[in-house]
Parts: structure tokens; C-alpha cells; sequence
């Protein structure tokens, strides 16, 4: 199986974009993602221990990645996951990493503009069939404040 | 169990928003996700069916995503996932929410400039130990070109 | 996309199990998965709202779970989401389905005899490098009791 | 953010069981997941790269995994992923654990015999709402055979 992981956390280090001599574009960067849990003693969040992960990207999304995405930024990626050992010689280790098929800014973190790059495809003229329709937010909008 | 899902879709509704009467601020949209698979006798990728949810957020992230996310949009929403049966006098149904943890603007379809409306919190300053240090891009970095 | 999801619940019906004219083995059955979330005022868990699934498997997933699976077992299923509109003629509505690629009896409540049905297929010969062994339950094992 | 995983693969060590002084039951066991991919070139599926995972259990799931699964055994495990490093004053790595929250046989690969150990709840008796009922299977029961 591949296993599909979506992380949310922070970029901490400056994206490294390369062009393999096959003409690919990668970038990549580490990502924490830190644990927060409720501790009841306490009564309030707390951060918890920091899962390190070190983010893929290739074609499109790498180039796209490298000119938005810079360290200290809080992203959401969804990717598939790599548990690889490495071994450069002098040292070796297991290497943690995600491929990702999606990376974005956090919405919850701030802010962002937006801008295409990719030709708008025949899915973007998708309409939802009528008889789907159905109260957006449905149940809350009685709640709802003038 | 929460189910907790990761959806990559198009933006398929202007988003709305609204503050409910106890301050609580809700945006809330639908996202079209098509299913994409790879057609053995005609051999290439082709669009399957389409799964449409409601989103809704939340406080700041119903905030960033009311002024940052249009309809066209290409996104990416965490979040958990309801499905609900819903009457609204007239008629009944389904719906299928996503009560979202994080959105943000996919990568792999724009450029996105991002702008933190989140003041720095103390898991920010994180820095990861020098001895988990490895090779970002290990086994790549050979192919990489000038 | 197609958004995989984890589900962990109660098998709701008696799993019904047919073979389409084609051959192809086919099992379905309801799934609830009810949400429990931790009150603070109460100070305890409490049970949220149920989401309802039909599950559905194919080929041999489909004739283990029929002679495996009954109502009122606790399982947990991996597959494919899927959100479809139906219409029978009478009436319509909203499915919300699970294209299983996994299904098991979950051993958080209960325990299993497992017999393999499967024959041997060279991935399971597979045996981890030496190189990347590492002392299982590290940093507990001093807790460990007599 | 606590990174939610599921993972379906080999069982590949006979699992260890221990208690700790303060009674805590835990089992772990090696967990293989191997990547399969369609090649086109060759028209068939390959196995990739293999993901290698410290899977852990505590309470009941650890008592009843311990009883329950051996290696060898295909299982889906859900859970919490863990990416630490560890130092046992010899040697020095990277491990990667699920804290699992849910572990089940595979029936896609065999039948299990399941009996509960875990006294029925009150969310056992849940009934689903008899308006939110529909036709299993809808749009494929035209197909059933006889």
C-alpha cells in the first residue's frame, strides 16, 4: 500500500529548488509538525513532541512551490509517504519523506493571493447537478446574525 | 472514530460568510472533487465521477478564507468529515460536510503570496537538532543540474 | 482526487453478499461511526453524532468479509469515498459509500483467528537489512516489568 | 497537528507483549507496506520501495494483538504517526512508530473468526433512522445473478 499522509505544520527551512540534468524541477524543505494534546491536569493545549519530515516536490508544483513558499511559512501538504534508509558514506540514517501532490498555505495562519498557472482544464466547467442542490450550511442559518 | 479526510478540489461556490449571533464566525463553500484514473485500453488519464462536499470553517480560518478563497479556485481542505441527514420542511436529504482544520490554495495549479494574520506563537522559533540533521534530497542531489 | 478514508465502527446490517451475472463477487453492508469527543465541563467522554456508510467490497475481500463479518462486529475499513446522487424511480437521495480495499475486526474490541485465504505471493518473503534494525519499543524497555 | 495514518502490510516480526511496573499491557511488532505501482511499460503491477513502521498497541488492543496476531499476518493498522530520534549510547537513529489506535486482520488476504471481549456499550444498540434508509447496493442489484 502507499500511504497517503496530509500534514499540517512549518516550514523551517528555505525551500531548495534544483533542475535535474534530465531537465525535472524539484524542491524540497523540512517541515515540523508539532503535536499539541489536551492536558486535563493542566486544563489547556499543549505542544507536544515535533514529527520532522523532509517535503518533495517535482514538475509544476516545484516550481510553483519555490517562487511561494518560503521558511517560517505554515502549510498544509498531502503527499505519499517514503520511510527510506540513506547512507551518504560517512553517516547513515532512516530519511522520512513525503511526496507531495499538494501543497498550501495554512488559511488558518493568514492570508493569500492567488494565482493560476495552470490552464483551466475541462473539470473547472463542472456544475453541480440541480437536484443536488441542498441549504448551504444547512441548520446553522437560522443562527445567523444581520 | 472522527473521520478525518484530505480533499483536493475546485472551488465550486462564491464562498459565504457570516457571524452568528454569539460572534462566531462561519464561511462555508462547495468543493467539487473529480476522481482521475488511468485508462488501461485507452491509455491515459481520464476524469471519473465527482465527489461534491460542503465545507465550513470556522473563527480565523472562516475569516482568511472569506477575504482569500473565490469560486475557480483550486484548494486543499483538512478537516473532519459529518454526514448528516438534513429537513428543511420542504425536503430531505443528505449532506456531507467537512469541517475544516485548514484550506489552502493548491500549488500545483497557482502561485499563492501569503501574508501571516496569526501572531508568532512559541512552537515558531523551533529549530530542528543538529544530529537529525541528513541530506535533503539524499540520493538526488547527484543528478542535479547547473 | 480520490479521498481515501479510515473508518473504525459498528457493522449496522447483516452483510449481503451477491454475485453479478459477470462473476464479480460483491459484499455491502451499513457502517455507524459515532464521534465521541471529550467534554470539559462533564469531564468525560461523551457520544456525538453517528456517521452512516455503506461499505462495499469486491472479488475475494468480498467473500472473506461475507463468511467473516456479521452485525453487531466491530471492523475497521480503508477504501475509496464515494458521494452519489441515487434516484430509484420513487425517490432520490445521497449515498455516501466505501469502496473497500481493506476490512478487519478491530482487536480494540475483541479478538481474531485469522486463516489465510491467500496464497503466498513473494512480497511476503521480505525480510528488513540488518542495517536498519533499532531496539523495538526503544526507551521503554527499561519500564519494562518482571 | 497528530498525523493520522493507515497502513495495510506484512506483519514482520513475531509481536512482543510486555507490562510495564505501572501495569500499562503494550505489544509492538515490525510493520512492512510495500509500494506497489502499474508499470506501463510492462503492462503489470510491480512492488515498489517498502515502508517500514514500530507498531505499538496499549490496553486492550495490546492484550487482544498479542493473542491474536503472528507473523506473517496481513493487517491494517490505524493510528498516530510518531518520527523520533532515538539514542540507545550505542548507536543512533531514526525510528518510526503508528501508535495504534485500531489493528485488524486483513480479509483481503483471509477469514477471521472475531469474538468480543469488550462488554457491549450503549452505542452498541444504535439504530439507524429509518428515513435515512436506501437501497444497498443501489444501481447494482439489476446485476445480481441468481
Amino acid at each position: 500500500m502507499t500511504e497517503q499522509v496530509s500534514v499540517t505544520g512549518l516550514v523551517a527551512t528555505t525551500p531548495r529548488h534544483l533542475v535535474t540534468q534530465d531537465g525535472l524541477p524539484i524542491t524540497s524543505f523540512r517541515l515540523a509538525s508539532s503535536q499539541r494534546r489536551f492536558d486535563r491536569k493542566e486544563n489547556k493545549w499543549i505542544d507536544g513532541e515535533t514529527n520532522w519530515y523532509t517535503v518533495t516536490a517535482f514538475r509544476q508544483l516545484a516550481i510553483n512551490a519555490s517562487t511561494s513558499v518560503s521558511k517560517g511559512d505554515r502549510v498544509t501538504v498531502l503527499g505519499k509517504l517514503r520511510v527510506r534508509d540513506w547512507d551518504n558514506g560517512e553517516r547513515a540514517g532512516t530519511s522520512v519523506e513525503i511526496e507531495s501532490d499538494s501543497i498550501g498555505h495554512d488559511l488558518a495562519w493568514g492570508t493569500s493571493a492567488f494565482t493560476r498557472t495552470v490552464l483551466v482544464r475541462e473539470a473547472d466547467s463542472i456544475e453541480e447537478p440541480a437536484e443536488a442542490e441542498q441549504p448551504v450550511l444547512a441548520g446553522t442559518s437560522g443562527k445567523a446574525g444581520k
